[in-house]
């Protein structure tokens, strides 16, 4: 099955189970609404990517990781827009949570998404103990305390702010715990995919901040101009847009390069080569030539 | 090893693996101060309680349940007592976490102890997975959507409210996955468990609902007329003092009753008794008598 579908019905099966009798009305629309129509569901297509090159053995235990990591990078937008944060009124393009439902539905929309991640990785440990084991503290610590994005979203309310620890904590953690639980879940080697999901994390970043810099990417849906107006650290700023660019293909050309021997190594790359023009608008893309 | 010395050492293990190298000290110190010193830990005491009376046969995956049961606990708190919630400046008779770190640290200290409770349990399933599965799947039920905690406090933004599903969802899913799950964690049968913990659950709001009302109990350390200020339901103000003093005396009976023949059956019953005297104060219990 194609994986953007596998993903969107593994995200509407588990929502299903949040939304089911007894469900208050308001906390049910907007649970729907943080996660549909998602955005570009980069990390849970890495997660599906990394499993199927590594062989795809247990489709159902990998479906359930991608979704758990959706899940909960939904999650962490949902509290990222809240007022005390980056108090955003849109976010792919129409209103944020918060704006759509109140600040209140908004916490609660989050923390309920967050313990729906964990639920649905639950539910696969009779099938999967070990590599459901696995997965599930990969995921945990990419999202909690002390280096998750919890943590990296924290680093904001601190004076003294450590920008590698920020970056790797807040953008770069999940993105490595979706090509890590991507093999762990098929019970493959994980430690190769690290690097992978590093790198590849660092890129999206550097895309992100390229994309809030220029206003050259319509598809964030967010309001841009951000970083530089909230004094927040992006690469475009610090590199100028020429240097960012070179230094977004660099890290995709090392992410090509890190991904190990495995049964779909070949296609894997081709992926990533292809994934990395999408987030990189032909404008930039001239620059660099 | 005395149950509450137990809970507290899990608790500790369980924060210092989240606050370890890494970690902004912001938030280090915001979830310390969220978990520690604690209420009166009622929840985890009778998760241990049940597992205890049940055989005690797994303490590590019983500690493992207890705590994250009082991490969730703890994480509602923090998220309630938000200026968008109850905007309570005290909790436990100091300032709330909001008032003394921030309101973004607050937002961010309860995601992170919501994701810590899974991974402690998390832990457990290479040498549990049976035991785990069932008791992550109560547990997560008890907080997240349709029934568990987020949902009990998204009926505050209803019009309509259901009052019973509102105390169900609120105080009383908690309740009841302490008692199944500290049947579950030791892989007893956990069927007549879901009966102990509800009664025992509505016996605490009721009596929380009489510290609300009449300010008798100290020992709550937040803010008193709460309720009745913010028009919302209280089983003191419903029934009137002497009505709800007898109905909370009846839910303690009626719990009591539901204890199922177990090896600890006598002490658990005993100690149910116990705990009933020191949530009803003394002046309260003298009026029903």
């Amino acid at each position: 099955m194609d994986p953007v579908l596998r993903i969107e019905l593994a995200l509407e099966e588990a929502l299903d189970s949040a939304r089911g009798p007894g469900c208050p009305p308001g906390l049910r629309q907007a649970m729907h609404y943080a996660v549909f129509p998602g955005g570009a569901r980069v990390r849970p297509r890495l997660c599906l990517a990394v499993a199927w090159a590594c062989g795809d053995g247990d489709p159902a235990s990998s479906d359930a990781a991608a979704a758990a990591i959706e899940l909960l990078h939904c999650a962490s937008l949902v509290h990222d827009d809240l007022p005390c944060f980056d108090d955003s009124p849109t976010r792919r393009g129409r209103p944020s949570v918060h704006s759509a439902f109140g600040e209140r539905l908004a916490v609660l929309t989050g923390d309920a998404l967050i313990v729906l991640a964990f639920e649905i990785l639950g539910r696969r440990i009779s099938a999967s103990p070990r590599a459901t084991g696995e997965v599930m503290a990969t995921i945990a610590a990419s999202v909690g305390a002390p280096t998750g994005i919890c943590a990296g979203q924290a680093w904001e309310c601190e004076t003294e702010i450590d920008l590698a620890e920020y970056h790797r904590a807040k953008t770069g953690a999940l993105f490595i715990a979706a090509a890590v639980a991507g093999a762990q879940s098929v019970g493959a080697p994980c430690g190769p995919w690290r690097l992978v999901g590093e790198r590849l994390g660092e890129a999206y970043q550097v895309a992100d901040d390229l994309g809030d810099a220029t206003g050259l990417r319509q598809d964030l849906g967010k309001p841009i101009g951000l970083d530089g107006a909230k004094g927040r650290p992006n690469a475009a700023i610090q590199l100028g847009v020429l240097g960012a660019v070179h230094r977004l293909k660099d890290l995709v050309a090392s992410a090509v390069e890190a991904v190990p021997a495995c049964p779909g190594a070949p296609q894997l790359r081709a992926l990533i080569a292809a994934e990395s023009q999408r987030i990189l608008p032909a404008e930039l893309a001239r620059l660099a030539a």
